[in-house]
Order: C-alpha cells, then structure tokens, then sequence
C-alpha cells in the first residue's frame, strides 16, 4: 500500500491536480441526446470545457478522435483545432488521461468496426484508429483506450464468435506494432462491456478482456479500462472485477460513474447508485495504490441546463473524495480491525499450504470439518460497520 | 469442422451413446427442495440411475463425491459403495463422464472451501478434493470439475479479491501437482458462475476463468466447464462464451440445461428456455467438432412424481438431438448460404490485413467510410431464417 | 374462445387484412439512429410505407402526431399532409390501428409530459395530446394510446410519486373528458413500462397500469396497451401480464416485439427472442378471441439497409402465424390434451368452494394434505410437447 | 405528515417500542439453509426469539402458523405451545405485528396452494389459512398477510393465467368473508413477488396486486405488504412502488430488506444494499406519516454464527433510525429546500388544469414549448445532496 494524495486533504471535499481527476470531453460535452429525444443542451467548445474543469480542480481530460476534430474536417482545419486545444492545455496545466478512437458513431460501422464483416470496413477502423493514436500521441496521452462498443451481434448466427475474436486480435495486435514501430510511448486499454449498442458484444466483461489480453503478440503493453457501469449492467461485483484485473497487473485505467443492475447504459455521476459498492471499490483503488487517472464517463442527466453540468462534475470528484477519506477512516478504526480479524480477512493472505504438507497431511484434515463448522465470521457486524462509516455515524 | 454423429441419425430424436449424453447423479437424483419447501421425491440410489439412465440412451453419468458416498461413510462402506457403483457402470456400459468434489453442502464451507477465509477449512477442502480425486480417477473419470460455489462474499469487506485469487490459485496448483504427482489421466475443468449460493462468487464468467487458467502453473492441464444458466443469469450471451473457450482451446467439458436472465439458478431441462441461443450453442458445438460429453446438469420440476424425471431426462437429449438436426439442416439449405454471403459470415473469417499493408495504406482507407456505409447485412433476412428453421417450417 | 382468422390459413404463413396486423409508421421508418450512432437509413414517406404495408398484406397502421406531421408544420401545410395520406388510405384500403401523440422526442418534455415539475409543460401536454386527438380521430383511429415515456425520475426526490400518480390521473381525466366532449369514438390505451429513457418510469408494468385505471373518472373507456419489450425488460412474464389485462377486460390493443431480459430497450422483430414465450402469448390470445390490431411496435436492425426493412417486417408477420398455427396444433394433438388432463390444467378452472362448503369442511381437509403430496403435475412432459411441437417434430 | 417518532430521538439509533419494529420469527430463527447446502445455525425457540428482541428495543414479532406451531403436532400440543408463547408475549409487552399461513413449505403445495391445479390441494389450502386466521386472532395480529409464494409456474402451459386469478380471487373473498363471519378485527395484506421459488408467481409486483383488489368482494379489507426484495428483485423502483401503494390508499404493512437486482432471494440486512432507495423510502414512510410495523423480513448471512443473528438484528433497527434522521435532517436544510425549488418539486403538487381552462387554452399552450426547452430542473445538486447527507458530509 501507497501513500494516497487522498490520504492528508486538508479540506476532503475539494478536489485537486494530486487527485488526478480527469473528464471525457464527451461527458460534460453531452447535449443530452436520447433514444427517444433530440439534444437538451448545445455542444461545447472543446476549449472551454478545459478551462471550466481546470477551474473545478481537474487533473485533465480525455477524448475521442471526433471529439476534438470533427469528422470530415480538412487537415488544415485539424491542425489549427489540435493547435488551439494545446495551447489550452498549456494554459491550465491540464494533461490528456487518454485518448481513443471513435469506431461507433458512423454509420459505417453499424456492423462492427475491427470485427465488421464487411474487410474494407475493418481496414479502415484500422486506419482510424491510427490516425486517432497520432493525435493521442501528440497530445501526450498516458494510455489509449479501445472500447468495441460495436463489436457484437444481435442475429447470433451473423459471426462466428471464434472468427470475431481472430479479428479483434489480429487489430490490436496490429495496431501495438504500429505504437511500437512509431516509437509513441502508450500503452492500450481495453474496455469491456456486455451490451448497448450491440445486442451482444464480444469481450462483454474484464474477465473476458484480461483472457483475450494473454492470447496477444504484446500482451505486456495491453491492460484494462473497466468501467463501472458496463460490469454492473450484467450484475457483476465491479469491485471484484477491479480486484481481478489489479491481481493481473492489468488495471491501466479506470472509467467511473454508476448504474443500475440490467439497464439501458446510464452512465450517472458517479455515487448515484450503489454507495456501497463505491466505497468497496475506492478503498480498494486506494489501498493497491493505483495511479493512474481517476477517470469520470458519465454524465449530466438529460433534464438539466447547461449549468446543471457543472454540478455534476463537482459531484463527481466530491463524492470520490468523500469515499477515499471514509476508506481511510474505516481501517483506522479499531472496531473495523477488531471486526476484519473476526472475520478472518487477515487470515485470507496467509497461504493454505505449508512448506512440509503432503498429501495425507491434508486429507486428514478432512475429518476436521465437523468441528469447523461452528465458527462464525462477523460479516454482519463488518458489514455494518460499513454502512455506519459510509452513513458518517461513526 | 469434423463429422458428427448427430449428422446421419436414422431417427433423429432416439438417444444413442455415440451421442455421449451424460447426466450427474445429483440432475437425475434431485428431490425437489427449495429455500422454501422440503423435499417432493425421493432419494435415488445412484444404480438405478445408472440403469435407468442407460435404458434412456445415455453414455455416462456425472459425480460429486458425496452424491455416491454420503458424507460420514465409513472406509469400508465407502469401498462397498464404489464397487457396486462400478458394476452397475459394467452392466450397463456407462462410462462416468466426469468427477466433482463437493464443497459447498458442509456447513464448514459456509464461508468458502478454497477461500475460506478459516486456513484449517482451506486445509480441509484441498484434502476432500484430493480424496475425490481419487475416487474420480477410480471410476475413470475424464475430466475434474471444479465449481467455487462457495467462493464469494455477501459483505465485500470480509475478503480481498486479490488475497482470493491467490488462494483459488494456490488450491488449483496444489491438486494439480497431485494429479501429476499420482499419474492420474485427468484434466481440470473450471466451472464459473456469477453468484448464488453466494452474493457475488468469485471468477463470475468464463471470462475470468479462462484468464485464471493463465496465471496457473500447469496451464494445459485446465480448462472450462461453461453452464448454460450460469452465464445466462448474468445475462451474457452462451455461446459467445463458449466460442471464447473454443477459440483458446479450452472447451473441455459443458453443462447444458435451461435458465431466465436474471433469476435464481433454476437448471431447467435443456431446451426449455430461449430456443435460439439453444440452436446456436449446438450448432458452434457440432461445427466446431467439440467431442467431449454433452453433460446435463440440470433436474425436473419440483412438481413433478418419480416418473417425471424421466421425462424430464428424455426431453433434455431429445432437445439436443433435435437442435442438432435443425442446425445440420439450417447449414444444408442454399437460401441460407445466400444469407449467410450477403451478411458477410464468410468474410469475416478473412485476415483484415495483407502481408503488403503498411500504416499508409490502411491510414487511406479510412477516407472511404462514407462509402462504406450503404451495405446493408441482411441479418433479419438471415436470423428470421434461424427461426423459420427452428420452427420447423422450412 | 372464438373462431380466429388464423384457424383455417390455406397458406400459412401469407399475411391477409383479416389477420389485422399493423405497423407503427415510426418502425418501418426507424432511421437506425442509436445512442451511439447516427442514423444508417433515410426516413421514409408515410405514403409509401402505407402502400408498401399494404403489399405486404398488413391491415393498417399507427402512429404519433409527429410521425404524419412534424414538429413545427403550418397549419395549411398539416391539412396537406394529412389529406395526402388519408388518400393513400383509402387507396390501399388500410386503417389506423392506433393513434398517440409524441410527448418525449421535444426537449421541453425532458422532465416529463403529464408530470413534468413545470406546470407549463404539463399544460402544454395536454394541450398537443388534445391536438393529436383530433388528427386520431380524423384518420379513424379506433384507439388511442399513452405511453408516459418521460413520466419518471433519475433523482428519486424530485418528485413525490404520489404528487406524479395525481397529475397522471388529472391528465387522462382530462383528456377523456375532451374525448367524449367532442364526441369522437376512442377508446385510451395505457402502455407501461419500467425504465428507459427514464431512471424509473411511472406505471412501471401493466399491473401498475391496470390498478391506475380503476383511479380514473371514467375507467370503462380506458385500458391496457401491452408490448413485449417492457414487460420483459423487468423480467417479467408477458404472457401472464396479458392474462390479467384480459381478464380484467382491458386488453384494448398489444405491441408485439422481441427483447432479452435486463437490456436496453431492443424492440426486436417479434419472435427473434424467447420463441416459447412467444408461443404461449400467441396462443393466449388466440383463444381469448382478441380482436384488436396485432400491432408491431419494433424496428429492423441498426445493420440493415432499407431494403432489410421490409425483410423484417414481413418476418414479424410470419412468425406470427406460424405461431398461432402451432398452438392451434398443439390443442389439436391427443398427446397434449392428455398432458393438459395430468397437469390439471383443465381442473383450475373449476370453482375451489362449493355450494354446502363451510369452515369447517375446508379446515377438515387440511388433514389430508400428507396423502396429496405424491400426485405428480406431469409439467415436463407438457412442456416438452411445447417445445416439440415448436420445433415441429411433434 | 405527521409527527414521527423517529423526529426527536435523543439518541438517535437506540430502538425503542415507539419506533414499532418487528421481525418474523422465520427471520431471527433462520437456519441458514439454502438450495446448496444444510443448515449452519441450530433453530431457535419462539420463546427466546421473543425475549431476545425485547432486548433489543422490538416492539413486536410475526409470524406463519407453522413457526409458532409446527406441521403435525396435536391438539393439545398446539395449545401448550400458544400459551406458553401467549406468557413471553405478555412478559416481555411484545405485540403481533402480523400473521400468516405457511402455504410453500409443504409437498403437497409444490403446483401452488389458492391456485393449484389440485382442487383438493385449493381447499385444504383455504382450510389451513382459516385455522391460521384463527392463531393469527387469538394473537392480536393488526394484519394478516398473504405471500403466494408457490401460486405460478414454470411451465407456462399447465395454467391459463385467467384461471389462476379466479381461484385467486374465490379463495381471499372466502377468507375475508371468514373472517367477517368470525368478527375478527383483522386486515389482509397481500405480498406479490415476481419470481422464486415458482418460475413466474401470479401478482408479480405491487401494481398487479393494488387492481388484484379492486377485483374483490371486500376491497376495503385488502390493501399490501410490499417487500424490498420483491419488486428490487424486477429491477423496479421500490418507493415507487410503495409512493402508488400509499396513493392508494393501500400500504397496510411493509417487509424490509436489502437485495440487488436480478439475482435470487437475498433477504439480507436492511440497509446492507442501496442507501440511496432506502433512504427515499424511509423518507417517504415517514412523510406519509404510516405508522404501521416495520417489519423486518431478512435474515443472517448464513456464515454467522448464532451471536451473528442479533447483530443482523440489531443492524436493521440502527440503519432504519439512522436513514429517519437523515431524511429529518435533509428536508430541514436550506440548501435542501432551494434544490427542490430548483427542481420543481413543490410545483408538481399543484393542478396543471385550473377551473377556467378550456381546450382551446390548452391546445394554445403547445405553441410555447420551444420556449419552454432551456429551463434546468436542478437534478444533479438534489441528488448530490441526498448523496451528501447520505454521507454525513453535509
């Protein structure tokens, strides 16, 4: 365990350049589009919202290619925007957490972008994605994410899974080459999801995406981008997720906001949902000393104006700070650790096998298990210290 | 893809043992209690399973330990048991498909076997599964499965996912060295779910088992036991995980039966929920040659009689077998070759990138997206096709 | 149960007028605009989805106000509009299943219609509610449907959802008072859901509806309009969510489509999910003698080119029919109706108390209730009649 | 609203009587059985169940007739065991929240008990509520409940759902006219659920159950028993739920639990998931001024030991006190009131059609909606503040 900048806050609730908080351009950018409603709030100036969230405390930002250049524009064009965005940057001492490539909004990409059926489609996401990893480099970009948003079916007999999963290798494997023929310093992340805009997609969780990781020709520079969200729409443990991908060594980045279990994809401020969950997964983040930037994907609910985005921002980083320091006060507690140690927590890092065991040692031990029954493990009284913690009634 | 034996069945539906259907003791034996109701059949002594299950068409049969010796047997009545299971396996020709250890029925397991947050229970259960071990490589068993039913949490604070991890491993690395150890010819086999009995278990999909499987030291040795309700209660699509497992070579074993997303684990007979993903797990199964047991681990309504559960048995093969002829049919028929053309299937089995493409190249491509976008997939056409031929009227 | 159009079908699967199925022009019209996406296919002209329905032998259409007349027409322009497709009604000779009003596509309605916070809007609401009226009953409508997507929260406190219920009620009071002061022949339809585009979304499921409606100042003139999609969503059965509206008499009009379980709203081209659920809504309503529009509120793949449009469109119409002449066959069958005999099913219907039944008797036969644990309900062996005779091997 | 007893707590999460918290005898004395393993806790006696929670500040117990009775015992027994139950009730003050009859535990009851398809299982199930009625009286209960755990299905084909209603409906018009008869002061109180232990159960969520009785004889005497677990289980809003419960005039008890979405019976600790929607519920409990029972139906973690159980206990009262605080506190600060201004929260009470407003007022009103677009509704600040106060950082 590290020292967390979380660990000394002065004024908890108020966020800093330490905390490495970082914004999508795309989440307070949201015009708040729907399924079934046209855009509530007028797109931002790129610029602009550095500066807000320089303003708000922010350590950066993060960004689509598109995000920043539109589609279509002319090189030219692109260059004065990409030139106007550092300079920005340079202005408020703010970084670029990630960037990544948008392979899901043209209507190209409708059947799959590295796993489109469709060759020439494919080619060209590689092509995109190049292109968008030139500019993540030039903008100094710590890791570069992929989220296959489109890589998927809804008529399951369309792909063969085991022909979808050779192309998405084949891209990622491509592309890494490209990094490492260019010389750019990145490393990739990806981004699983299970669902949403695919009825199925491939890779649906972290575990999927950390098995897909080991079949590749660079697995080293490969990690993950989990995203609340995305494991909670199928109901899985995040923090358990997070917890198998740091065990990996894998944990590259991080996408947080919250959702409700079997949803459409909802991407609320973060803490909006499952306080409980935050809390299990911040303390986690901050006990294996992760370092990379605590990133925010969510944003504003549909109904508010264009101020109501700002509140959600600040919500987002106060609520984060309002967790790391509660983790903090929780394992300072000696009732906690009286409560950890009833439960056998400590107990669970020892390992089960000694130096000496054979297998007959072992199996007698089997003929232990009546009298192992008894023992009971506090989790209830663990559990609730939790929720008094998180309640701030202890 | 290789020959199948479901491919020239003279009457279709008729169970054979070529077919290698297998049922756990445990499917068949299953006396209908629930949390809310006590038992509504019972007890089967595991020989008149045995000949049952063969008179039915069946190849084998499935164990845990404890389904054919009762917790607390007694060394000598243990033998007794297993040699009277062993002749009834000789009378009727029976091969036992697979072996299992139970660790989740005693109460010593309430908090885990592996990670059991006790080490003498940790202890206990790497001893009980070495016995049944024994006993599966006695009876011939093919493949070890191991289901972590237990191995989870209800309070996410009383465990460490990463300290779990570490002692999943440690027990899957210490049997694996007594399987090697003793000369024992079996393979491992994972088994994922992602919660109940516990609130969250621990490698929730086979996602995260096949990347387990990647951190092991005898990595070749295990493989995946996917069941179709276990993913399906997430909500995760079939059989893209076992094309996952296929494609990394790690189908060694399969549990075949039926479950709602989004519910308690209900082991329906095979066939009974969502015929479509059933039709495109047999035919990713029949296509890819997957030769192991077609295992149903699945039991009848608790509302039905003794003699129910021999429906029930009946109907889980009959539903594969006639899955299978629909999907050897699905392939036969020309208009589905035309579909499967004009959706691009074929083409995706292409390699994307040619040995002279370089960044420039692929880079250019990307100016041809607006281009791209005209093709349609004709999926409706194709999957409204799967279900015409599902419905048996085409 | 009545004679159904579908019982005598010399070719199965060719749709007919007499079959009443309809379309929403906003299905066969769906752009492929997702919230990930743009859209991948051209609107189409009323006039000539009206005349391709009808080659296609659909019996009519619905739709909302803005579908025939956009948001923001002239007054001279709406009269033009909607005298060029009542001409392609009666050219073709099609009907209006339903009409409705659009009250979720304006970002006025971001914080609901009928029970936004902003009194304005809610009057507003009403008022576009009472312009749609008219245009339903000019075209012929026979009912008229509400659908209260945006009646919800993602932040519980900003509405008492006592305070949203009262509103809802004022609204439809209001509005059916409008109905009968014009003297127009409508009938309302209610259509529930639980989630998306909202949080939470008021009248989650049609029990929510149905108990709403018994609110109401003139409840016979309103019920219930049922869609696969949103009852599923919840996990929850259709079939025996249709069984209640019917048997309360309140099933005015049904949107048919397809859905998984704890997903974003699909809409899918009926019978491309859960087949059985299909069967059992099919043949419910078969034998209910339902005669309102078999109604399809669903849309072609994202993936699709316009030419897929009509693909799926004639695919919903065929499953269709091929399920209602499988639970015809299926009643048919001697091996069912025995079934149906061991199951009991026929028993239900009879009255549990009779004429000289008091207390006393029915606590005596408590006594017997050991003797009545051994029948078994031979659910296996009915439910694998249904799945044969799905798959049309029985 | 009403004066809460939860309003001037001196120490705020201390239980007293006034507070009126009640727990099933089922829930303290659960013996950690479930669908994969045997007990882990000895049963517990009713009489010590009862002197234990007095203990802790209970105002009161439930319960079905066989865990004060078991199945089986005699005549005399069963009055032994009544008295001497009737004596610790009587010691300790402790009153009967509710009563209820055990229709799910029993074999015979496996194809449901109002609704098997066993006619004779229907009637010996009413004649088990009747003499479970009589307990229920002879105990002072204020309500009794009515949980149709086993009244559904899972082959959907055995019970037309119109049926099943009917018997339903005769069997509570008979207990409510027995109840009449007898001159008991007993309320019913129906308890819906969507799944589990029966594939899909009939009234499955509180919406089909408030118009479930506007269908019977007697609907002034049937009004709910929502419980978390039950509507969260769907994925549904449970203040939702209990907000149209209360509209209706209808919440005549209410079950406390924690559970998350989609996943079996969980039953666990009030508090132990989703702060957010407990503190929403608490809140409007208490805003409505119910002041029925607040009843506990969960139970342990099974990995407790039998000390674990009173911490589960204890647990629920303190996180029930602990979120009536917060809700006081909440509405009490500035900021709080300024949000719900914001947000229109208040405006939402008010009538959107006003004495003097005809159609054409309305219908004018449309042409504003434009300029209705750019109000905010503040969403974002609310529910940041009720994740503020939720913390205790505000």
């Amino acid at each position: 365990m590290t020292t967390s900048p979380f660990a000394a806050s002065a004024d908890q609730l108020v966020p800093r350049k330490e905390h490495r908080f970082t914004f999508g351009l795309w989440t307070v950018g949201n015009p708040g589009r729907d399924p079934f409603g046209e855009p509530t709030r007028a797109p931002l100036d790129p610029v602009d919202s550095v500066r807000r969230l320089a303003e708000l405390g922010a350590w950066g930002v993060s960004l689509h290619d598109d995000d920043l250049v539109p589609w279509g524009t002319s090189a030219a064009e692109r260059d004065r925007i990409v030139a106007r965005f550092k300079s920005a940057l340079e202005e408020t001492g703010l970084g670029v957490g990630m960037a990544t490539t948008n392979l899901f909004t043209h209507p190209a990409f409708k059947d799959g972008a590295f796993t489109s059926n469709d060759r020439a489609v494919r080619r060209a996401a590689i092509g995109k994605a190049m292109r968008a990893i030139d500019l993540g480099a030039e903008l100094g970009a710590e890791v570069y994410v992929f989220w296959g948003g489109r890589e998927g079916t809804e008529a399951g007999a369309a792909k063969d899974p085991r022909d979808a999963l050779e192309r998405f290798r084949e891209a990622i494997d491509t592309l890494a080459d490209y990094v490492v023929g260019q010389g750019y310093d990145l490393r990739f992340a990806l981004e699983p999801k299970p669902n949403e805009p695919r009825g199925d997609i491939f890779l649906p969780t972290v575990g999927h995406a950390l098995h897909f990781i080991t079949t590749l020709q660079r697995p080293d520079m490969v990690g993950l981008n989990p995203e609340v969200a995305h494991e909670t729409m199928a109901g899985l443990s995040f923090h358990h997720a997070v917890g198998q991908a740091l065990w990996a060594g894998k944990l590259f980045h991080i996408d947080l906001n919250a959702q409700r279990i079997g949803r459409y994809d909802q991407d609320f401020r973060f803490g909006a949902e499952d306080l409980k969950e935050g809390f299990l997964l911040v303390r986690l983040l901050e006990r294996a000393g992760y370092d990379g930037p605590r990133h925010f994907d969510a944003h504003a609910y549909r109904n508010e104006d264009p101020g109501g985005v700002w509140d959600f921002a600040s919500g987002c980083m106060r609520t984060y700070l309002a967790l790391a320091e509660k983790a903090r006060h929780f394992d300072a507690l000696p009732e906690v650790q009286e409560a950890l140690e009833a439960a056998g927590a400590i107990e669970l890092a020892q390992p089960t096998v000694g130096a000496g065991d054979d297998p007959a040692t072992l199996k007698a031990e089997v003929d232990g298990l009546d009298g192992l029954a008894a023992r009971g493990f506090a989790n209830e009284r663990l559990d609730q210290l939790v929720v008094e913690v998180l309640l701030g009634v202890r």
